[in-house]
C-alpha cells in the first residue's frame, strides 16, 4: 500500500504539522514515489518543475555546473527534507541539479494538489514559508562564506552553529571531497585548513568526526 | 493621514494582490512608517526582528560584515520590495545589516498582524512564498557567481537575465563601487572585467549605462 507509506511519512514531517490527517491522506494520495540509485539525476538544471519533492530516505545533493565544468554543491538534503520548494507552485525552470548521493526514495506532490491543500490549510503555507526562510538564511551564510578568501575561515563558518553538532561533536554529513566542493576549495586546501584549525587548538578531526574544542575561538576565526 | 498613504502603497504591491481592500486597510492600520537618512542603519545584523519591512521610496542595501571588516553586499532593495521576510513571523535574529543608501521611507508591519491577515487570506502566504522563492533562486545564482574565480564571468552572470534590462540596455542600479562589493571583487578588477567584455564585443559601458551587444555571447562567457 504505497499511499499508507506516504501518509505515515508525511505525518512525520514538520512541513505538514497542523494539517488534519484526512486532508493529509488526500494529499498523500496524489503523491508518487520513486527509488533513485546512487548518482542518478532526480531533477536536472533548467528542467521544468511543478511539484514538491520530499526525500524519504537516502541523501540528495543540489549542485550547479560552473562554466569551467566544475560542480558547485549548493546544498545536501537529508531524509525528511523537501526540495524544489522554490519551483513547487509554478511551472518553472529548476535552478540546479538534484542527484542521489546514495539510494534515495523521493516522493513528489504535484504543484496544483499542494496549492489546493495549502489554500484550505494555511498552516501548510506557513510551514513552507518557515522552511524557505531558513534556506534563504543558509544561502546568505553560504554567500558570506564564499566571499571570504580564507579557507579556514570558511570551514569555521561552516562548523559554527552547525545544526548537527551534539555535545561538541559533529559527524560530517558528507565526505571531505564533498565538503571541499561545497566550500569552493580544493581537497588539499581543505586539509590544510583543518590542520591549521587543529594546530590552533580549535578542533580535533578524526576521519569525518569533528570535535569542537573551542567554539568561541572558532567563531572568531 | 498616514494610514491612507499606507493603504494606497500597500494596494500597489504584488505582495498584497488578491487581498480584499477592507482586510488590507486593517493591516495598513497596524503598520508604522519611518523616514531613514542616507547611511542610516534600519536593521542591524543579529537584531531581534519580528515584522515585515516594506520599502516605499529610496534604496536599501543588505550587507554582511566579514571578519576582516569588509562589507559584502548581499542584496539591494528597490521601492515596492519587502525585506526581513525571513524573520517576519518569528522573533529571530536578522542575518545581515539593512542600511538606507539614500533617503528611504520604510513601513513595518508587526509579525503577528501579518500572520493573522495571512491566515484569513492565504493568498498573502502564497505571495510571500513566491517572493521568498525568487530570492532563494537569486541567492543560488549569487552562490554560483561567487564560486567562479573569473570576475568577468561574475559580471556576465550578473548581467545575463537581469530583470532591469530594457531593449538591451541596463542602467546599473548601483555605483561601480557597490557592484564590485556585491560581486566580491575590487573596483579595479571590476573595471578590468568590464574592459575585457567590451573588447570582446559583448557590451558597451557608458558610466552606469550598459548596452548588451551580444546576449548569447555574454551567457557563454
Amino acid at each position: 500500500m504505497p499511499n499508507d507509506d506516504a501518509l505515515a511519512f508525511f505525518e512525520s514531517l514538520p512541513l505538514f504539522q497542523g494539517m488534519p490527517v484526512d486532508h493529509l491522506a488526500l494529499l498523500a494520495h496524489t503523491a508518487t514515489s520513486r527509488m533513485h540509485q546512487t548518482g542518478e539525476l532526480i531533477v536536472s538544471q533548467d528542467a521544468m518543475v511543478k511539484g514538491l519533492y520530499l526525500l524519504a530516505s537516502g541523501r540528495v545533493k543540489l549542485y550547479k555546473i560552473l562554466p569551467d565544468g566544475k560542480e558547485q554543491t549548493v546544498y545536501i538534503f537529508n531524509p525528511g527534507e523537501p526540495f524544489c520548494l522554490c519551483s513547487a507552485f509554478r511551472g518553472e525552470r529548476f535552478p540546479a541539479n538534484a542527484e542521489a548521493m546514495e539510494p534515495s526514495r523521493v516522493y513528489v506532490i504535484p504543484g496544483q494538489a499542494l496549492e489546493d491543500a495549502a489554500r484550505s490549510d494555511p498552516s501548510l503555507f506557513f510551514n513552507m514559508l518557515m522552511i524557505l526562510s531558513r534556506r534563504l538564511k543558509e544561502a546568505m551564510e553560504r554567500i558570506e562564506s564564499l566571499s571570504t578568501r580564507d579557507i579556514s575561515r570558511r570551514v569555521a563558518l561552516y562548523l559554527s552553529g552547525h545544526p548537527g553538532i551534539e555535545e561538541g561533536r559533529l559527524f560530517l554529513p558528507m565526505t571531505h571531497r564533498e565538503l571541499a566542493k561545497m566550500l569552493g576549495a580544493t581537497p588539499e586546501a581543505l586539509s590544510r585548513a583543518f590542520r591549521k584549525l587543529a594546530e590552533a587548538g580549535l578542533l580535533r578531526l578524526d576521519g569525518r568526526e569533528v570535535t569542537i574544542l573551542d567554539a568561541a575561538g572558532l567563531e572568531r576565526e
